[in-house]
């Protein structure tokens, strides 16, 4: 293998993902994987505790996104079972998740189709 | 239009690519602009040039490259011609290109696709 060659092999493709609005970062995989935990388990506490986070940063995060937009991606909820309460991603949370999950899986398919076949 | 409709509106799907070697960082966009300038110029002055860059930048860019993997992108030769001189991107360097042009191209179309039909 020639010395081009191998230096070839050796590269991987990196990438780095986020929303914008109106020009402003609003949203990376920090977000996104807190409310994907947060949806998994219902509550704030466990999705951050999944995540190894404390709650008050996990709700900090989402605090901040929220301010920027104007608008609520988890709505809390007190529950009427023991240790009750709760947390639901709303329609709009909803939609940044799968927006972000969508976009990744297919650069994550593009910069593993080029790791594969260099040319 | 409701408010969630009208955020989501608002909102662009922005990313960022690079090379790793190694799991070093060694390739971005800048590298990938000073190659493509010297490749169509044919010199690293008009390159760099062309991009509002100093020949001591853009040089430095790619000589930073070339020592991270002990190889090099741009060979330059004396030529015979009134100013003389030149630089050729190496093949190692258009290897680079590629994948960098490619993952870009559909990163791109992607995000542009995703920024239409946004759900």
């Amino acid at each position: 293998m020639s010395n081009e060659e191998s230096i070839s092999h050796a590269l991987t493709v990196k990438w780095k993902l986020w929303l914008e609005h109106d020009g402003n970062y609003v949203f990376g995989r920090g977000a996104y994987e807190i409310l994907k935990a947060v949806d998994e388990t219902g509550t704030i506490t466990e999705g951050a505790m999944r995540l190894g986070m404390s709650y008050r940063y996990a709700w900090g995060v989402i605090r901040e996104i929220e301010k920027k937009l104007g608008a609520r991606l988890i709505e809390t909820h007190k529950g009427g079972t023991v240790g009750g309460g709760g947390a639901r991603v709303t329609e709009l949370g909803h939609r940044l998740m799968r927006i972000f999950a969508r976009v990744s899986e297919q650069f994550e398919r593009v910069a593993g189709e080029t790791s594969e076949k260099r040319s």
